[in-house]
């Protein structure tokens, strides 16, 4: 119900309602503007025709660098999600399964079953903090299992695994022929450090993006890094799909790499801020929730809620949230993406305090 | 072997290498000033952010204005390609197959095998003046045909096909249950008038994009018309893929609109007089071809030819084209896209004629 939720938000806003946007992770930040200027600038240059659809070869060099692998490794994809289902649909249009800690971004889901693959989720709770069982996953990763989902710091938890528990997965997932896509898109901009699949074998899978650290969500612009073989295969793919990331965008997002530090520590401090502030009205609430390591998301339990309905009644009190059956079987919670400025945040959050049954 | 070429063609260039490059259908002629500032004016009012993965509301009403549906029928798409390969995907990946006339555009085929639908081609030849023998495009449709697919005018023949072929291919299709789709990129570039799918039912589908029109390859943006019910699926689709066109890109678009007649009317008079300079010099070699009725392309036929090996050949002595294999069974043809300037064209033009065989 997230993608339902935010077509509803879009069309009141059409319909010139306010809404305080809680339910997408799209902060309000603007993009840096030395990534817009020199995005136009690109497109003055005439960087607007057809380009590789591996990615321009400078970005691809410079990502390359960054994670200290080749050029030959990196693929430029029009977003990270494109990414994901091309690696599903590639690995898994024939069959197997995908095992997913949940809670769960919801387009994992809906993508394996787009594809017709079997989604195999390991449902975590709050009381042990959202940790793996290690022990769990490695019942659910058998002999047709392609693919591991890790996404830490995760959506919606905003936790981070810890390396112990990350390095068993990895290597229970290997161990059974089955390859760990790490899609670790709020890793830069994490509280806490979170363990990298780039410390393994590349036979695993990066999948990480700009939307996030380089505030470009709507740029459509994301990469991954992997095995030469499987990266020709995702090229080829671009080819008869997207074509290529806009050249011009992509000139963007390599301005925006000199500048890394700056804006990711840029976005990692307004976002602590705002988790502070989350933090202390929710816990004069009877809201049940863990305290995020990582930006944008809050994940809190409410005993006893209905949240599909609750999203619903709230977005007709002008307030968007993200109900936890968009993440898995977490009916009684919900997703708050703290992606507004502060004054919002305190007053959608104080709607949301009152609206509680 | 059309993306093979081109992804050559750009490491040559990468190297240093001037190639000119006959191989793609990307205009050299730059995106219209009016689309780059609009798109320039939207990044800076913060048309950066996720956005409807149907297509901006402004953007949609335009067009289901001008092709007079409703904005329910409206899907805007990454790229034309993007919208092909949804739909087939939605289509056909649980079986079936697509009747295509031959010579055809590359990623029809590509696409096809790789969803795992059956690509079922009626050879047309130049000796007909390529066209479509509806008898026998009659026995290749059965009742396992999701779609017949149209591309008039043809790339890689640049031929128009008549309206009576037209209307009759479209009342054999949906007789039997098949959805014709029509890729009308380069319909309003036209030399001709051809005639358009949506004179008949909306069960039957519109591609479209502003890739040819109006200048803008490499910005990917297209759309569909379509009857509401798979247009949601589209949209759904659109959601865990590739999420939304960049609302920016889409605002240069809806720009382009505004001067719709005046922009494809000038590309119009510069390719007919790039096509009109191509047909001089090529009337004076053994090639065989017919005469475009439309941008970009010539598909000249030479006896005997080796067309992949020629392609291969030609871009080590500094022109790209495309084989004829890259079509479906024409290895004796190549394609030329006129998408460089007259005297690149004409240098062009030479080096082929003095290197065939």
């Amino acid at each position: 119900m997230l993608y339902e939720i935010s077509e509803k938000a879009i069309q009141l806003e059409n319909q010139g309602k306010k809404i305080i946007k809680f339910n997408l992770g799209d902060p309000d930040l603007p993009t840096p503007p030395e990534i817009v200027e020199a995005a136009y600038e690109a497109i003055k240059q005439g960087k607007t025709k057809y380009s590789s659809a591996a990615g321009e070869k400078k970005l691809r060099e410079e990502l390359a660098s960054i994670h200290e692998v080749s050029v030959d490794n990196v693929v430029v994809t029009t977003g990270s999600k494109w990414a994901i289902f091309s690696l599903i649909f590639l690995l898994l249009k024939r069959g197997g399964n995908i095992v997913v800690p949940s809670p769960h971004w919801t387009s994992y889901e809906l993508i394996a079953k787009k594809v017709g693959a079997e989604f195999r989720s390991l449902k975590r709770d709050l009381d042990s903090d959202w940790k793996v069982d290690v022990e769990k996953i490695d019942e659910l990763i058998d002999e047709n299992t392609r693919l591991v989902i890790l996404n830490s710091p995760n959506n919606p938890t905003s936790k981070v695994i810890d390396d112990k528990t990350f390095s068993e997965i990895v290597q229970i997932a290997n161990s059974k022929g089955a390859k760990v896509l790490s899609d670790e898109v709020y890793s830069d901009i994490s509280f806490v450090k979170a363990k990298s699949i780039l410390d393994f074998s590349l036979d695993n899978i990066l999948v990480d993006g700009f939307s996030k650290s380089f505030l470009m969500t709507g740029w459509r612009i994301g990469y991954v890094i992997v095995e030469k073989d499987l990266a020709k295969k995702m090229i080829k793919l671009n080819q008869i799909t997207t074509t290529c990331v806009p050249a011009f965008i992509q000139y963007g997002a390599l301005k925006g790499l000199e500048s890394r530090k700056r804006i990711v520590d840029e976005i990692r401090t307004q976002f602590k801020k705002r988790a502070d502030v989350a933090h202390n009205v929710l816990s004069k609430t009877k809201m049940k929730f863990s305290r995020p390591d990582a930006p944008f998301y809050f994940f809190p339990k409410v005993d006893g809620l209905d949240s599909e309905r609750f999203a619903l009644d709230m977005l007709d009190r002008g307030v968007a949230v993200a109900p936890g059956t968009a993440f898995g079987d977490y009916r009684e919670y919900f997703r708050i993406a703290l992606t507004r400025p502060e004054n919002e945040i305190r007053e959608g959050l104080e709607k949301l305090c009152e609206a509680l049954p």
